[in-house]
């Protein structure tokens, strides 16, 4: 009993991901998105964007799981704005600090199989990790085109800002980077966005 | 550059799936459940429970999946509270509609391996299907125990209505329908819960 102890205060814990905040709206600009919904919605994206990612043979399901759990740590480190200017450095500490003490709710071999498949995301040296980094800043650029850059103008985002801090798309997806080149181009002559 | 337009339409129209509301509430007793919420929590409990499957080299991957795209059809068809005295005929009708008009966005292949993935979920006929379906009908039982059973108590559920209505569970997993059989005895004792 002890184990599926572990495992049902790992699931009960878990459920308060449902409550941290992201600066993305829904697409009907109605509220701020939390993070449990951005990581379903990044797993599906997965699913249906997978042929555009830079690598052959990528295992898409080690994908979807990387999608699933990678905010995880924002349970106790919070969620950090993609432009913020807060200390990466002390982030990093803190989500770190996070990882262990929430994978570490679960029994052994299962906290050792999470935390490999965050970390993994973290490093971002897989094809795995970047095609999966490459969707989490895929998702809110699409969302802020979407929603006519309204949260861009809130925080005072520019065009040049948004390619500069969203690279790595590249990285896992030239496809994908093409095409936010493209709207955000779109955006900035809709006047959804400065250049800079 | 059509295929690519209409991926995107999918992902985009998926988004309202975090405005459709469930009778279940947060483990913190905040608010209400979104289909999309639920989704991601079940995805997680099956990567954390799968020992307790009654079934060997189940799958997991495709529980995953099915568990991600199981609730999509209730952007048309809405949320069915297990409980509820609904036509479950017309409600079926209603949800192949709703799947063929919403993996009708998706280019063919894509439609055609969603779609798959949804019927089998619904047939309940595969060892993943059938424990996709208990978690489906676990997780709610384990919100409405750990909120002192404020949503049984609201629509007057009884604990013969909780062990009738989710009897699937065995099927997908006996251990864990041995769990819901102790909380819901649990549950009559601490008067969460009306026994008849």
């Amino acid at each position: 009993m002890e184990r599926f102890t572990k495992q049902l205060e790992f699931i009960t814990e878990i459920d308060s991901l449902k409550h941290v905040l992201r600066n993305t709206i829904l697409l009907d600009s109605s509220r701020r998105e939390n993070d449990v919904e951005h990581s379903w919605h990044m797993s599906l994206a997965a699913m249906v964007l997978l042929e555009y990612s830079n690598f052959n043979g990528l295992d898409i399901n080690k994908v979807i799981k990387m999608a699933l759990i990678h905010d995880l740590v924002e349970l106790d480190a919070g969620d950090v704005f993609a432009y913020s200017s807060a200390n990466r450095e002390e982030i990093k500490e803190k989500e770190k600090k996070a990882a262990d003490r929430i994978f570490g709710l679960l029994p052994f071999e299962q906290e050792k199989e999470l935390r490999k498949l965050w970390d993994e995301f973290e490093e971002g040296l897989t094809a795995e990790a970047q095609f999966t980094q490459a969707l989490d800043s895929f998702m809110p650029i699409l969302h802020s085109y979407k929603t006519k850059g309204l949260q861009w103008q809130k925080h005072g985002i520019t065009a040049e800002k948004v390619l500069e801090r969203n690279k790595r798309i590249e990285k896992g997806s030239k496809y994908l980077w093409g095409y936010i080149q493209n709207i955000v181009k779109d955006a900035v002559e809709k006047g959804y966005l400065k250049e800079r």
